[in-house]
């Protein structure tokens, strides 16, 4: 069985990690495997969204201690590796950032450490009711410095310091009412509420939502002025979209838009 | 009957949008309308906050969908009518942001696309109960681009991509929690808790409000090292303001203030 | 009796503003005296937390407003005065977050203007029922504008232009869901709460808690990419610390880390 399970539902893909007995941890094959199928996604035109989930007990724990200490052997400490390891994660986390279609997180059970920053990375997270989330490496002596990137670009500051020098963990709600996740749903409820969010983005104009999703990281990172004068271009050019030239036509004459994607 | 009012209540200027059977569309006439009425205002000593609403059954549609399909007949297919018209739209926008009073949003009925970029872009916003927020251009195949920079700049980023990438609308209340307005209000009560949240903004001192509604904006975007050495130029200025001697003469010897203004 | 108490318990050191007869105002006197105590702490490693409290009615009301009044007898009116004094007091509320150990602010009574300010600049926050939050100078004619600095660095947009313009308050449980504090709690419970709170960071390995809070604050203001690529060096010096390594493996083995810290 392979560390990373795809199966697609029409334009809908679906990745599950599937380390179940080791939480799913982010090792060197899942980080791998991850950026792999990430890869091969940016250039499927026929995928217009990616599920990402986990299977057994919880979504993800996070890094994969056991192979970190293993890497201490080396005569470095495992300097080099660190380096590397690290910057594979961020290159994997940016990636799902970077991919032209939105990435939404069908969380369970505990999304902690690197795992809770996955959860933060993907545009959009549905959580099952019962969800715990924590980036809880201080207590082991290894601040989440990493996931803390991701984190605070999604809660408030306070919130985000709090998780990470306490280390404690906060349910779904919680996590919904900070921003972390979007919706929070009965678990036998988890599949099915995501998959339907899932077919809502794909039911939209394939080359605008790619359009917007890139548009709304950049113009995340500028002044107000810069996005405006960015999100003018972005604007013309999804205009003149033959395909957006249809949709605003099927509006006004009230009718369903039949477009050639 | 003008496509855009203004009446005054002593240093409030009471803004309305009065094309209801278009839903308040930002056509060219509209956004012309709200540049010039925002342009006059900026010299306007005696007005010390501004209420913008709309006439009808919604405070603003977005752009005007007819109007823009329109524009392709041009011979570049509308290119450079779309990036004149976003241009205009987004100097509106931060005019708003530039202009030295405080602009408060008067919300009901349906704020969407554009229509809920305006309302993003004001200073200030009350919403009556059950007005519904959306920038659902993604369901045309238009992407709300623009909206998207006020937007992204109100709420949490998780719920700012939803919104925009799911068309859905949000209500009130739930726009109230995420930050896009400051109050809902019974519908009934929209117009007195909104001139009331305005009487207590022109009850205070003009130059002080001015001085800090340029200063919030500047600062939002400077490092938090820029931002205090910017800031403590601003309160010093302040500071020798002779009305804001008077101002706190006055705390001190607990008597009210005789502002020359 | 000093204007400013330090008493330790343990590893954490606590801070009380005791001029409770002015409302713990921030006076030269003041902040001096903090500025001098958290240089002091700045250097001692066998604190690990700072716990910040103010000494009877309230936390702290500000700015001396007496005493500023009396700078303007200078024949410059001032203007050298309150330029040094703005600047001792950014330089003050900034050495909070340089400082390597958490700041918690245990807040009661009221917390207005720069005392208001104090709260947001704190690393973490918790406030007995009861406390009001206000950034209050516009009443008199004084923009908060050196405060709005930390505050729209701690809640949304809309609401900081609201606290700033109408310059009302908020009470604590406003203050908890829009992020300014933390926890609320009984006003009976509020020393027991922090103190729990101040433990559980004190028990953290001390080297990976310095690391995380200077990480925080300094990824902030990067944009992604940069923030990933300093907090993955980051991340590989935590790793390389010897008491991590024992963290790590107390961890996989399942017992208590011995740390030598």
């Amino acid at each position: 069985m392979a560390i990373l399970e795809r199966h697609d539902t029409g334009a809908i893909a679906h990745l599950t990690m599937t380390a179940p007995e080791r939480l799913n941890a982010l090792s060197d094959e899942m980080l791998a495997a991850l950026q792999s199928e990430l890869d091969t996604l940016r250039e499927d035109r026929d995928i217009r969204v990616v599920v990402l989930s986990g299977a057994g007990k919880a979504f993800c724990a996070g890094h994969d201690l056991k192979q970190m200490t293993a890497g201490r052997q080396a005569e470095d400490g495992g300097r080099a590796y660190f380096a590397d390891l690290f910057a594979r994660c961020a290159r994997m986390m940016t990636t799902i950032r970077d991919l032209p279609q939105p990435v939404i997180a069908q969380v369970h059970g505990i999304a902690t450490a690197a795992g809770c920053q996955l959860v933060a990375s993907c545009d959009l997270a549905v959580a099952a009711e019962g969800t715990r989330f924590g980036v809880n490496g201080v207590n082991i002596g290894l601040f989440c410095s990493t996931p803390m990137v991701a984190l605070s670009r999604n809660i408030p500051r306070k919130h985000a310091f709090e998780m990470l020098t306490t280390g404690q963990f906060i349910d779904a709600t919680r996590a919904e009412a900070l921003g972390l996740v979007n919706r929070v749903v009965p678990a036998d409820a988890l599949a099915g509420e995501t998959q339907a969010l899932a077919d809502t983005l794909a039911g939209k104009l394939d080359s605008a939502v790619r359009i917007g999703k890139a548009a709304f990281y950049a113009q995340a990172e500028m002044t107000m002025d810069q996005a405006y004068a960015y999100a003018g271009e972005v604007m013309v050019e999804n205009m003149l979209d033959r395909d957006t030239e249809e949709g605003i036509a099927a509006f006004i004459e009230k009718r369903a838009p039949e477009w050639q994607r």
